[in-house]
């Protein structure tokens, strides 16, 4: 994986618009980095991969101010986060693919199925059915992808 | 305070649009109301009663459908169900009066000041600055109110 | 049609979250799916299903509050219900499966095609027109489905 | 008011931007004021006034396009138009002062209090309570200034 | 393209429902037509094409309205224009198609790729990583489509 | 103003919370000091006093991130990122208070007031009058303050 870690600094080290100095992105987006593998490793090399092409810089702010400063804050532990994530991509709608990969992190850092359901339908009151429906139907194909039943699943 | 749950549940049986029958409505209220005083008191009836006048039955709701059912489910607590709410009415936008009762809430459940600065600080990344800081300046006059220092404060 | 209502309750009276007794749930949900069969039996029979395997109370949730409260209310007729969810889908953006059902809803309760399209289209000045075009290409594939002529038709 | 619209329309002229013919917009123009004093006459002039010295052709576009078209449509009346628009206004969220102008209209032309009220809350399901909320409280000051009780108001 | 012009009039006229006299509109209409084909020719006549059995009127007040009035303004150059619309777009959320739509025609009337993407990387600070990921990933397929390098592209 | 830097960073070096070293902070926190008071200096000094008691770190990462990174991108100059920042804010809605700050951040880095409307109106067909009618009472008050004539300034 530090394979992985090296290649991507180095394309985005490629691109044409770099601001940060290499001794100050090395750190914080490998922290970052560090954060990201340890929460879903396959979504984030799947959406750093993506993006290399069109705009690393997307990817590089992804891993060094969403992973390598938010999630490394302290108070709020990972599962914690990932609760409020999912609440914020159910309210947001239109977020699809981010919440399946916030879903798949939730799990990954030891939410149970049953508890990423309950984060989900717990906003209802605020954001309504619509947003909840579309949101479950997310963690729906999570859930069979990953072989988990949110009904009997104790974590 | 049981005093004040019959006055409510009086006048909203004095409503002139009502479906409920007597009892299943009593139930469910009841429990509901229950739900909502440990929760904040002073906000949910100071809510019904300036909703008494021109719509009972969307005061009848929340205590119903949001603190009957929603808030009665298992598997997240109380303080959980805090974190998810903050963060579905930070993204929400719009909603400061809400997030006022919402951050009062959490204090009252036992979240920290830190912790409810930390819920609203995990939304950057999802829904940008401006929704976030006009949800932080809520914090601030909610923990000035209540004389909480969010800095040191532990709970 | 009472046979699967029948097994649909079961289904839910098996699930591992209940709050309601029995009584009060089958009342309401009763009067609730009465109501969405009166309206949409097809896509209310669907969704039902398949949220059973994920989040069968949020079904419920749907069934008993939704149609079982809020459908059930006096003052304004089914019609003129479906043009204000109509409305307020076309506005929430992003919830193009729940606009196909209540545009097919609005259409089983006596609305036009014309009424549905001018509904959509009086939304331009209040949310713009991405998000009236999308609901009009919804609309567009409800009434290829169901043979209808927005054109043309009286109702 | 013949010569309020003519001076309206005179400022509007005046003003540095303009693209329409004079005969053109005076036709659409003139046709959407005389729907605009129908619904809220003093609502309207209030806005026009208010965007004269900062974008008068906001104020030409909401009377030529929004009343000028959008209110000239034929197939729903409007009644059922001031429906679909508190709606999407109370969908929308942070739209309040728009909301008070179209609470104004619904009332202006023929919808009673208790169908505003339930144009309202048939929303919950769709956009929850916060926005709901929201907008009841900005038609319970409706109601006030105009000495309307919406618990017995018969229209 | 005189031809296509005049053939949609024609089943715009058609239409049963129409307010504006022919030669109001053919004015505003035309002039509109002729910046829409400026812009993005091919997206317009495909638009115009799939809302014609549907809502005619639709596409003509995209037609007269966004671009025989608000793309006509002056003060703003339409370069200009296409970097605020993509700001809207992308901030709105829900929106691709229309955002696919309006990235080829910043592209035609003169924006680099790199400028699209950076319109689009400026909006996460307001709007969050979500919508902005979503943006991109249209940007990138725009890109693909017209085979431009976002990397090395100078307009 | 180099004193105020300090004295800012200090406060925040105090915060309970901090990741990043010190070295690294300064950096990026001075870069975008430097840039955030070229933009706007008092705006600046405002917000980030309003948060230094309750979420000093919110306000590092909007000098950091919004102002350290991505205003420091090139492509695109001040001006045209003050047009995406109106547009965003215009329709994200419910940001008045930071659509103050950047009307006058955009009036300041040189946009003309006719500028500022004009990205506001261009707004109108994405997200409909309502947010563009809040977003210019906000730049109306803002053009007061500053005693700007938005229909003859020239800049």
């Amino acid at each position: 994986m530090l394979v992985n870690i090296q290649s991507y600094a180095y394309s985005h080290d490629e691109g044409r618009i770099t601001v940060a100095s290499p001794t100050d992105q090395s750190q914080r987006y490998q922290r970052g980095w560090q954060r990201l593998i340890e929460v879903d490793a396959e979504a984030g090399e799947r959406v750093l991969e993506s993006l290399k092409d069109v705009a690393p810089d997307l990817g590089r702010y992804v891993v060094e101010f969403a992973y390598g400063e938010i999630y490394q804050r302290p108070v709020l532990d990972l599962r914690q986060r990932q609760l409020v994530t999912i609440s914020a991509l159910t309210t947001l709608g239109g977020a699809e693919p981010q919440l399946e990969v916030h879903i798949n992190a939730g799990l990954n850092v030891g939410l149970t199925a049953p508890e990423v359901v309950e984060a989900i339908l717990h906003c209802i009151p605020y954001t309504g059915f619509p947003r909840v429906l579309n949101a479950i139907f997310v963690a729906k194909r999570v859930f069979e992808e990953r072989a988990v039943d949110p009904l009997t699943d104790q974590g």
